[in-house]
Protein backbone atom coordinates (compact mmCIF):
# COMPACT_ATOMS: atom_id res chain seq x y z
CA UNK A 1 0.00 0.00 0.00
CA UNK A 2 1.06 3.47 -0.55
CA UNK A 3 0.82 6.21 1.68
CA UNK A 4 -1.45 9.40 0.53
CA UNK A 5 -2.21 12.70 1.51
CA UNK A 6 -5.37 14.30 0.91
CA UNK A 7 -4.68 17.23 -0.89
CA UNK A 8 -7.89 18.99 -1.82
CA UNK A 9 -11.21 18.99 -3.69
CA UNK A 10 -11.22 20.31 -7.03
CA UNK A 11 -13.55 20.68 -9.67
CA UNK A 12 -13.81 19.82 -12.58
CA UNK A 13 -15.38 21.18 -16.03
CA UNK A 14 -17.41 21.22 -17.81
CA UNK A 15 -19.87 19.72 -15.39
CA UNK A 16 -18.24 21.25 -12.35
CA UNK A 17 -18.25 17.83 -10.56
CA UNK A 18 -16.19 17.93 -7.82
CA UNK A 19 -13.06 15.39 -7.77
CA UNK A 20 -10.83 14.64 -4.01
CA UNK A 21 -7.08 14.68 -5.25
CA UNK A 22 -5.00 12.40 -3.22
CA UNK A 23 -1.43 12.68 -3.31
CA UNK A 24 1.47 10.01 -2.90
CA UNK A 25 3.28 11.19 0.04
CA UNK A 26 6.89 9.89 -1.10
CA UNK A 27 6.40 10.85 -4.72
CA UNK A 28 4.82 12.48 -7.40
CA UNK A 29 1.62 11.01 -8.67
CA UNK A 30 -1.96 12.30 -7.83
CA UNK A 31 -4.86 9.90 -7.46
CA UNK A 32 -8.33 12.07 -8.76
CA UNK A 33 -11.74 10.05 -7.29
CA UNK A 34 -14.55 11.62 -8.92
CA UNK A 35 -17.19 12.07 -5.46
CA UNK A 36 -20.44 13.75 -5.44
CA UNK A 37 -21.22 17.56 -4.09
CA UNK A 38 -22.16 16.60 -0.62
CA UNK A 39 -19.31 14.41 -0.06
CA UNK A 40 -16.97 16.92 -1.62
CA UNK A 41 -18.43 19.47 1.22
CA UNK A 42 -18.10 17.02 3.86
CA UNK A 43 -14.24 16.27 3.00
CA UNK A 44 -13.57 20.08 1.91
CA UNK A 45 -15.15 21.92 5.11
CA UNK A 46 -13.30 19.51 7.61
CA UNK A 47 -9.94 20.16 5.73
CA UNK A 48 -10.82 23.90 6.34
CA UNK A 49 -11.44 23.48 9.58
CA UNK A 50 -14.79 25.07 9.01
CA UNK A 51 -17.61 24.30 11.67
CA UNK A 52 -21.21 23.37 10.91
CA UNK A 53 -23.28 24.90 12.98
CA UNK A 54 -25.25 21.19 13.17
CA UNK A 55 -23.21 18.07 13.07
CA UNK A 56 -23.44 16.85 9.81
CA UNK A 57 -23.27 12.82 8.83
CA UNK A 58 -19.92 12.26 9.11
CA UNK A 59 -19.41 14.31 12.29
CA UNK A 60 -22.24 12.34 13.76
CA UNK A 61 -20.57 9.32 12.91
CA UNK A 62 -17.13 10.63 14.21
CA UNK A 63 -18.79 11.11 17.64
CA UNK A 64 -20.99 7.83 17.62
CA UNK A 65 -17.44 6.14 17.07
CA UNK A 66 -16.41 7.92 20.25
CA UNK A 67 -19.40 7.26 22.58
CA UNK A 68 -18.97 3.49 21.51
CA UNK A 69 -14.97 3.83 22.21
CA UNK A 70 -14.55 2.74 18.47
CA UNK A 71 -11.01 3.46 16.60
CA UNK A 72 -10.75 4.17 12.81
CA UNK A 73 -7.35 3.39 12.58
CA UNK A 74 -7.05 4.19 8.25
CA UNK A 75 -8.59 3.72 5.48
CA UNK A 76 -7.17 2.03 2.27
CA UNK A 77 -8.57 2.85 -1.36
CA UNK A 78 -8.24 -1.10 -2.39
CA UNK A 79 -9.93 -1.35 -5.72
CA UNK A 80 -10.76 0.48 -8.98
CA UNK A 81 -13.39 -1.41 -11.34
CA UNK A 82 -15.10 -0.14 -14.05
CA UNK A 83 -14.04 3.38 -13.03
CA UNK A 84 -15.70 2.88 -9.07
CA UNK A 85 -13.05 2.90 -6.66
CA UNK A 86 -13.56 0.74 -3.57
CA UNK A 87 -12.04 1.22 -0.13
CA UNK A 88 -11.96 0.07 3.57
CA UNK A 89 -11.79 1.35 7.04
CA UNK A 90 -9.78 -0.32 10.14
CA UNK A 91 -11.99 -0.08 12.64
CA UNK A 92 -11.15 -1.69 16.31
CA UNK A 93 -13.25 -2.42 19.02
CA UNK A 94 -12.79 -1.69 22.49
CA UNK A 95 -11.63 -5.34 22.73
CA UNK A 96 -8.67 -4.72 20.87
CA UNK A 97 -9.86 -6.87 17.49
CA UNK A 98 -9.63 -5.06 14.32
CA UNK A 99 -12.26 -5.08 11.86
CA UNK A 100 -12.11 -4.54 8.04
CA UNK A 101 -15.43 -2.77 6.94
CA UNK A 102 -16.20 -1.51 2.93
CA UNK A 103 -17.03 1.82 2.32
CA UNK A 104 -17.36 3.96 -0.49
CA UNK A 105 -14.13 6.67 -0.85
CA UNK A 106 -15.59 9.58 -0.35
CA UNK A 107 -17.04 8.48 3.13
CA UNK A 108 -13.43 7.17 4.10
CA UNK A 109 -12.21 9.50 3.11
CA UNK A 110 -14.46 12.37 4.89
CA UNK A 111 -13.59 10.24 7.97
CA UNK A 112 -10.27 10.19 7.79
CA UNK A 113 -9.81 14.21 7.63
CA UNK A 114 -11.87 14.63 10.65
CA UNK A 115 -9.84 11.88 12.87
CA UNK A 116 -6.53 12.93 10.79
CA UNK A 117 -5.78 8.80 10.21
CA UNK A 118 -4.02 8.01 7.42
CA UNK A 119 -5.03 7.20 3.97
CA UNK A 120 -3.35 4.53 1.55
CA UNK A 121 -3.78 3.33 -1.63
CA UNK A 122 -3.12 0.16 -3.62
CA UNK A 123 0.32 0.10 -5.75
CA UNK A 124 -2.48 -1.34 -8.36
CA UNK A 125 -4.88 1.52 -7.59
CA UNK A 126 -2.31 3.94 -7.82
CA UNK A 127 -0.38 2.07 -11.18
CA UNK A 128 -4.02 2.30 -13.16
CA UNK A 129 -5.39 5.77 -11.94
CA UNK A 130 -2.66 8.24 -10.96
CA UNK A 131 -1.84 11.18 -13.02
CA UNK A 132 1.09 13.41 -12.84
CA UNK A 133 -0.13 17.02 -12.68
CA UNK A 134 1.55 20.08 -11.47
CA UNK A 135 1.10 20.53 -7.29
CA UNK A 136 -0.47 23.65 -7.07
CA UNK A 137 -0.28 26.10 -4.34
CA UNK A 138 -2.84 26.01 -1.08
CA UNK A 139 -4.32 29.13 -1.66
CA UNK A 140 -5.51 28.03 -5.39
CA UNK A 141 -6.89 25.08 -4.03
CA UNK A 142 -8.79 27.27 -1.64
CA UNK A 143 -10.51 29.87 -3.84
CA UNK A 144 -10.98 26.63 -6.27
CA UNK A 145 -13.20 25.19 -3.18
CA UNK A 146 -14.42 28.32 -2.50
CA UNK A 147 -15.78 28.82 -6.09
CA UNK A 148 -17.09 25.27 -6.21
CA UNK A 149 -18.97 26.27 -3.25
CA UNK A 150 -20.30 28.91 -4.71
CA UNK A 151 -21.77 27.04 -7.70
CA UNK A 152 -23.14 24.54 -4.86
CA UNK A 153 -27.37 25.05 -4.41
CA UNK A 154 -27.73 25.60 -0.96
CA UNK A 155 -30.81 23.68 -0.69
CA UNK A 156 -28.71 20.73 -0.94
CA UNK A 157 -27.29 21.10 2.35
CA UNK A 158 -30.50 21.71 3.79
CA UNK A 159 -31.38 21.05 7.11
CA UNK B 1 -43.49 13.45 23.09
CA UNK B 2 -45.55 12.11 20.65
CA UNK B 3 -45.16 8.97 18.06
CA UNK B 4 -44.95 9.31 14.51
CA UNK B 5 -44.39 7.54 11.67
CA UNK B 6 -42.22 8.27 8.81
CA UNK B 7 -44.82 8.69 5.37
CA UNK B 8 -42.24 9.14 2.43
CA UNK B 9 -40.30 11.99 1.00
CA UNK B 10 -42.09 14.31 -0.97
CA UNK B 11 -41.37 16.87 -3.38
CA UNK B 12 -42.13 20.90 -3.68
CA UNK B 13 -42.46 23.09 -6.14
CA UNK B 14 -41.64 25.61 -7.37
CA UNK B 15 -37.89 24.51 -6.42
CA UNK B 16 -38.03 20.95 -5.93
CA UNK B 17 -36.78 20.52 -2.74
CA UNK B 18 -37.67 17.40 -0.92
CA UNK B 19 -39.39 17.32 2.43
CA UNK B 20 -39.82 14.11 4.48
CA UNK B 21 -43.24 13.73 5.93
CA UNK B 22 -43.83 12.15 9.70
CA UNK B 23 -47.47 11.49 10.43
CA UNK B 24 -48.54 11.60 14.08
CA UNK B 25 -49.20 7.93 15.21
CA UNK B 26 -52.36 8.06 16.81
CA UNK B 27 -53.51 10.78 15.07
CA UNK B 28 -53.99 13.44 11.76
CA UNK B 29 -51.20 15.47 12.06
CA UNK B 30 -48.24 15.81 9.76
CA UNK B 31 -45.04 17.47 9.96
CA UNK B 32 -42.88 18.19 6.93
CA UNK B 33 -38.89 18.43 7.31
CA UNK B 34 -37.26 20.12 4.33
CA UNK B 35 -34.14 18.69 3.95
CA UNK B 36 -31.18 17.79 1.64
CA UNK B 37 -31.17 15.78 -1.76
CA UNK B 38 -28.73 13.34 -0.87
CA UNK B 39 -30.30 12.98 3.01
CA UNK B 40 -33.51 12.70 0.95
CA UNK B 41 -32.47 9.51 -1.06
CA UNK B 42 -31.23 8.07 1.76
CA UNK B 43 -34.37 8.48 3.75
CA UNK B 44 -36.29 7.31 0.54
CA UNK B 45 -34.33 4.43 -0.81
CA UNK B 46 -34.21 2.75 2.10
CA UNK B 47 -37.84 2.99 2.67
CA UNK B 48 -38.31 1.01 -0.78
CA UNK B 49 -35.98 -1.66 0.17
CA UNK B 50 -33.55 -0.30 -2.36
CA UNK B 51 -29.93 -2.05 -2.28
CA UNK B 52 -27.58 0.59 -2.86
CA UNK B 53 -24.62 -1.67 -5.10
CA UNK B 54 -22.01 0.45 -2.19
CA UNK B 55 -22.76 0.71 1.39
CA UNK B 56 -24.06 4.74 1.53
CA UNK B 57 -22.99 6.87 3.97
CA UNK B 58 -26.04 5.49 6.49
CA UNK B 59 -25.56 2.37 5.38
CA UNK B 60 -21.64 2.17 6.44
CA UNK B 61 -23.16 4.14 9.78
CA UNK B 62 -24.92 0.95 10.77
CA UNK B 63 -22.48 -1.62 10.16
CA UNK B 64 -20.17 0.30 12.38
CA UNK B 65 -22.69 0.50 15.14
CA UNK B 66 -23.33 -3.02 15.15
CA UNK B 67 -19.49 -3.87 14.64
CA UNK B 68 -19.29 -2.03 17.96
CA UNK B 69 -22.50 -3.51 19.47
CA UNK B 70 -24.19 -0.41 19.97
CA UNK B 71 -28.01 0.18 19.20
CA UNK B 72 -29.90 3.35 18.67
CA UNK B 73 -33.17 3.02 20.23
CA UNK B 74 -34.99 5.60 18.93
CA UNK B 75 -34.27 9.39 17.18
CA UNK B 76 -36.43 12.55 18.75
CA UNK B 77 -37.30 15.40 16.81
CA UNK B 78 -36.67 17.83 20.02
CA UNK B 79 -36.57 21.46 18.62
CA UNK B 80 -37.56 23.98 15.99
CA UNK B 81 -35.54 27.08 15.79
CA UNK B 82 -36.13 29.71 12.77
CA UNK B 83 -36.77 26.97 10.86
CA UNK B 84 -34.21 24.75 11.69
CA UNK B 85 -35.45 21.38 13.75
CA UNK B 86 -33.06 19.54 15.66
CA UNK B 87 -32.94 15.82 16.70
CA UNK B 88 -31.48 13.63 19.06
CA UNK B 89 -30.61 10.27 19.15
CA UNK B 90 -30.68 7.49 21.57
CA UNK B 91 -27.38 5.97 21.49
CA UNK B 92 -27.32 2.86 24.02
CA UNK B 93 -23.47 1.58 24.50
CA UNK B 94 -22.41 -2.12 25.52
CA UNK B 95 -22.11 -1.36 28.90
CA UNK B 96 -26.01 -0.30 29.08
CA UNK B 97 -25.68 3.67 29.17
CA UNK B 98 -27.84 5.35 27.55
CA UNK B 99 -26.15 8.42 25.71
CA UNK B 100 -27.94 11.72 23.89
CA UNK B 101 -26.64 12.68 20.88
CA UNK B 102 -27.39 15.80 18.95
CA UNK B 103 -28.29 14.87 14.98
CA UNK B 104 -30.20 16.92 12.71
CA UNK B 105 -33.51 15.16 11.39
CA UNK B 106 -32.49 13.83 8.36
CA UNK B 107 -29.47 11.92 9.67
CA UNK B 108 -31.98 10.59 12.65
CA UNK B 109 -34.81 9.60 9.99
CA UNK B 110 -32.54 7.80 7.50
CA UNK B 111 -30.89 5.83 10.51
CA UNK B 112 -34.43 5.29 11.92
CA UNK B 113 -35.64 3.66 9.04
CA UNK B 114 -32.82 1.30 8.67
CA UNK B 115 -33.05 0.26 11.87
CA UNK B 116 -36.97 0.31 12.01
CA UNK B 117 -36.63 2.28 15.27
CA UNK B 118 -39.09 4.67 17.12
CA UNK B 119 -39.60 8.38 16.06
CA UNK B 120 -40.84 10.89 18.03
CA UNK B 121 -41.41 14.70 18.03
CA UNK B 122 -42.24 16.84 21.25
CA UNK B 123 -45.56 18.41 21.58
CA UNK B 124 -44.28 22.07 20.84
CA UNK B 125 -42.55 21.01 17.57
CA UNK B 126 -45.74 19.38 16.44
CA UNK B 127 -47.72 22.29 17.36
CA UNK B 128 -45.71 24.71 15.74
CA UNK B 129 -45.26 23.10 12.42
CA UNK B 130 -47.24 20.45 11.75
CA UNK B 131 -50.32 20.24 9.20
CA UNK B 132 -53.36 18.63 7.89
CA UNK B 133 -53.25 17.47 5.05
CA UNK B 134 -55.25 14.62 3.36
CA UNK B 135 -53.63 11.10 3.36
CA UNK B 136 -52.44 9.86 0.04
CA UNK B 137 -52.27 6.41 -0.81
CA UNK B 138 -49.01 4.68 -1.15
CA UNK B 139 -48.89 4.51 -4.99
CA UNK B 140 -48.53 8.26 -5.72
CA UNK B 141 -46.38 8.62 -2.72
CA UNK B 142 -43.77 6.17 -4.53
CA UNK B 143 -44.43 8.14 -7.90
CA UNK B 144 -43.48 11.13 -6.33
CA UNK B 145 -40.39 10.02 -5.40
CA UNK B 146 -39.33 8.37 -8.45
CA UNK B 147 -40.45 11.34 -10.08
CA UNK B 148 -38.24 13.21 -7.54
CA UNK B 149 -34.96 10.68 -8.83
CA UNK B 150 -35.79 11.31 -12.11
CA UNK B 151 -35.09 15.39 -11.79
CA UNK B 152 -31.86 14.57 -9.71
CA UNK B 153 -28.93 14.73 -11.04
CA UNK B 154 -26.74 11.50 -11.03
CA UNK B 155 -23.09 13.46 -10.54
CA UNK B 156 -24.80 14.13 -6.94
CA UNK B 157 -24.49 10.21 -5.66
CA UNK B 158 -21.38 9.10 -7.72
CA UNK B 159 -18.64 7.74 -5.51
Amino acid sequence: MIDVDVIGIRVKVPHNQPIVVLKEHDGNRYLPIWIGIVEASAIGLAMQGVDSPRPMTHDLFVQTLATLNGVITGVDIVDLQEGTFFAELFLVSPDGQTHVIDARPSDAIALAVRLDIPVRVSETVMDDASTTIEERDEEEQIEEFKAFLDQVNPEDFQD
